[in-house]
């Protein structure tokens, strides 16, 4: 933290910062803006999120509250199948006014950089469509997203007795032409048991880095399969979610660097449990915060809620957990050589917060503490006075 | 829930209300505003919180999260003793500011009525400053406030050894006076091992009750100390917090008719359990659900998320939760017969949320839903298109 500090940037880029005092006279005639006495960080990324999707699950909120299981509404028809029928009725364009309309929330809440995965389709048609949702999106509105392919959610209901050829259909028929297109930067499996197995994650995951996509796994959410050392052994950028992650798989995650994503509203949707965040850091693990944001198991994008129950539900410090929305939520998209920092040469991706303190801010939990957004050097939430 | 719903006000009251078909010619040629397919509700009621206080105490959300318990870090001269020694050097100027920024706050999230307590004085000159700040903030801006002394929130540092002066300086120099002036609607007891006793509690609500204050108590927040039994005893119109109530007390409340006022935010806060409100709604309690804010234990007036925190940590049914902070909420203030409802002969206080029903209203948190709020029938956040 440097107090009375000064930055500068360009179109693109941060050029200097430090103190006020020691600004290099090179700079001094510059239009500047006075921040006043607030926090002014890295733009927030928010590095897992499900953001293409049709329809809403309401009344699985319901039916949660009392008291039937996240696994019991899957296995009834609804869960990630409800969204997935959705989602393949709904055409582009409704999709990308939905997921636009979210965008916009985000944006107003800091948020510069969104990864989004796909995985509603488990059809060919559909997963591109997601992808392609999220191409166009990226042309439209300021916030950058980084697309991961999610083929690998869950078995679709097509390939139930046959879920071979579901998987081969991911590693020969999609992945490649998705790479080339690049159409998506990683490949992410839903590892437990009702979805893919560790043999199955594997094999998905070898062929996913062969066609040069980064990697990414869903781990040990609603019991341990040993997803976070699959990770690890792979040299994924991140396992995500982790709740039920055990020593081995903790310390696994320290040797190989993987960034363990940590999703607390999915926690307090699902009323499961917390990822042992304050364990991993003490152990070494990379530790970011998501919002998981989905129609099912965490209905919220507000990346700031998630934050202060990292700090409440997880003992994580509010450094800590700023630190897991900004430099290492860029290294969970391998993307920390260009976002997450104010240091010179980062992307001039700034967003101010009306409060003097980290702490602060994450104490005081307020509908919206931004005020002010530059996305790559441009204000994308005009600054409030 | 009434479906193509149409409402007629005028300056002050609700005049009539139901499906628009039915509308009575009469009203046919007046000015109307379309909501859409929004939820129009009630303008949102927080019956509990202790709006008015110097400084804050980010320092013991830290420590919190650090694993001291509020009770270790009130003995060790912070908490509530030291937003008291803040309030008492703050001037009544500087006590509005802050306050007046918390309830604009609160009326862009649909709030429109908000209890509010003193207690942060624990001396005549302090609590009564505090009193008058709610007095003139009451006439500045349009959420009305209800006011509350809870002169009995502490013994303070002076009288530590001799709190039966205390408990007379309350009971004799304080409630007769206060109650006379008009500056309180209720009188509230906090009965805890740390702060007053069953006996202390009875003497001092009973003082107010002769003076005609209304009664409000502080219940068995985080020990069982017999606070519910109390407040049904002397017909107090609420009980609040709860979190360790057992079932006689809650068989107490169902007999008499006390709202039991549930505040999930400082059970967030203080990683507490959360007031078993399921048990109490089933046994025939009513409950109320409030925000707590406050510098300590609940530093949120976030009023909606308190509402989905009783949806996933109460198991309470997004209906209740509306009636919570609605039409039983009022109750806990004495105000039923005023507000908290949308049929006619009630204040035109009308809050209009951006979801087509209550359920995906509290499902789908976002930073603030409210998209318009009218005050006795003026807008008082203009309406969003």
């Amino acid at each position: 933290m440097i107090d009375q500090a000064a930055l500068v940037y360009d179109n693109t880029q941060i050029r200097w910062v430090g103190n006020e005092q020691e600004l290099p006279a090179q700079y001094g005639n510059e239009d500047s803006v006075d921040c006043g006495q607030r926090l002014v960080i890295p733009g927030l990324i928010d590095c897992h999120t499900h953001l293409c999707f049709g329809g809403w699950r309401g009344d699985e909120f319901e039916m949660r509250l009392q008291g039937r299981s996240y696994q019991d509404i899957a296995a009834a028809g609804g869960g990630i199948r409800s969204t997935v029928a959705a989602t393949r009725a709904n055409t582009a364009a409704q999709l990308i006014e939905k997921a636009a309309d979210a965008l916009r929330g985000m944006l107003e809440l800091g948020i510069t950089t969104v990864e989004c995965k796909s995985g509603y389709g488990l059809e060919r048609a559909t997963e591109l469509k997601q992808l392609e949702v999220y191409k166009q999106l990226n042309e439209q509105q300021p916030i950058d997203l980084v697309p991961t392919f999610l083929g690998a959610h869950l078995v679709p209901d097509e390939y139930q007795r046959n879920r071979e050829d579901y998987i081969h259909l991911l590693c020969k028929g999609l992945i490649p032409g998705i790479s080339r297109k690049k159409l998506a930067k990683f490949c992410d499996v839903f590892v437990e048991e009702d979805a893919f197995s560790i043999t199955e994650a594997r094999q998905i995951l070898t062929a996913a880095k062969e066609a040069g996509l980064g990697l990414k796994v869903h781990a040990d959410q609603l019991s341990n399969s040993g997803g976070a050392q699959l990770a690890a052994e792979l040299g994924a950028v991140s396992a995500e979610h982790l709740e039920y992650a055990d020593q081995q798989g903790i310390r696994a995650l320290a040797r190989s660097g993987t960034v363990a994503v940590s999703l607390p509203l999915a926690s307090l949707y699902l009323r499961e449990r917390y990822m042992p965040a304050r364990e991993m850091l003490d152990g070494g693990v990379k530790v970011a915060v998501a919002t998981d944001f989905n129609p099912g198991s965490a209905p919220s994008y507000h990346l700031p809620l998630a934050m202060t129950l990292a700090c409440l539900n997880q003992q994580m410090t509010p450094q800590e957990v700023l630190m897991g929305t900004t430099t290492v939520a860029a290294g969970a998209i391998a993307a920390e050589r260009q976002i997450g920092s104010l240091l010179p040469g980062f992307r001039a991706d700034i967003t101010i917060i009306d409060s003097d303190s980290v702490n602060h801010w994450l104490y005081h939990f307020r509908a919206n503490a931004c005020c002010g957004v530059l996305k790559s050097g441009q204000w994308a939430k005009a600054l409030k006075q």
